[in-house]
């Protein structure tokens, strides 16, 4: 197909198509005139894909390009995937303090959770102590096993979906997709959770008072 | 205390106070001359909310600006302002589809979970099941349920936090923080879980070939 067509199918713009192709994020097509390419279904994938991480998953260019080289690396094992996947969170700030990162291996140790000590996680999760600590909030660590707890349930089913892919592009693209977009996934079902225990806890007194019915 | 004081106290720069007291997300000092204002220490308190707010949770500064407002304004009832900082989430690319709403709406059924219709997960939650079905992914919605069970594991815990915050003025503060920080906290925490249930699950195929010890 040409590109108008790859736009239409795919839903991305000739314009951002011209970029993802600059930027080598989308495989050249094949070269049919002196400036025309044909594309096919599998420049259609690599588009929804690429929109997916970008748009839906809130990447950054330079961190889908990553992802990206991940995925298409057939000889990388799938736990190297999910490492460049995990590295897809926001830049901290500041080096987390010692203090911090201790807290989070003492709760690894609780945990029974073993990691290799570049595990991204580990320094984020400091950072966040660190920011609580910072506000003198220090009591707001009392979240720290329960939400340990939610994460064990949550990587059971992120490796489940992992298992159940049919082949290893495919469980490279689960990887990939499942890490980026679950962060959002969860974020959202968390604020639902949330504001149906505080209707169970406070019901007594109603939380707004707008004529809307609440959800069964 | 001088603007310099504060900065050394804060952590925050001079030229970001200054931009901070332009945007009206700190309020101005006594003025105690044609050019010189005294802060105290309610300012270093809101300079370092400030800056877990933006820096450490990576909350744009408009939205910034709107949970500060929901926790200043002391009249607005505690669930609102958890309705103010629940929108911090990124913005969709697209308006969800009926159909994953349809499944949202169908999961918190079965969770029991009761919500007004306005609640931002549900259109965030929707706009991933799309995003998923746009590549053809449809399978991964297997992490629905399992998400929603640690969902609600989170939000129990984010509750009880709020439950234990000795005054209203706090209970803000905490509701704030702790949505917008406790999103990045618990990615930090899956990204720890997964490589720990991955190494569980394949080791006797070692993950990695570093000379790294894991973390016991």
């Amino acid at each position: 197909m040409r590109m108008a067509q790859l736009s239409d199918e795919s839903g991305v713009s000739v314009a951002s198509i011209k970029f993802y192709l600059r930027e080598g994020l989308l495989a050249p097509g094949e070269k049919t005139g002196a400036t025309q390419s044909s594309y096919d279904d599998s420049h259609v994938s690599r588009l929804r894909l690429i929109r997916a991480l970008i748009e839906a998953g809130g990447l950054t260019l330079q961190t889908a390009r990553t992802v990206l080289a991940a995925i298409d690396d057939s000889e990388m094992p799938i736990n190297d995937v999910l490492g460049q996947a995990q590295k897809a969170l926001p830049e901290l700030p500041t080096e987390p303090s010692a203090a911090s990162l201790d807290r989070i291996r003492s709760l690894m140790r609780t945990q029974g959770w073993r990691t290799w000590h570049t595990n991204p996680g580990i320094p984020q999760a400091a950072g966040v102590l660190d920011a609580y600590d910072r506000i003198g909030r220090d009591d707001m660590i009392a979240v720290l096993e329960p939400f340990a707890a939610a994460a064990d349930l949550i990587a059971e089913a992120d490796l489940d979906l992992v298992a159940a892919s049919r082949d290893r592009a495919q469980m490279a693209e689960t990887v990939v997709v499942g890490t980026v977009l679950g962060d959002r996934l969860l974020a959202a079902l968390r604020r639902i959770a949330q504001e149906s225990v505080s209707h169970t806890r406070y019901s007594e007194h109603p939380l707004h008072d707008e004529g809307t019915e609440p959800h069964a």
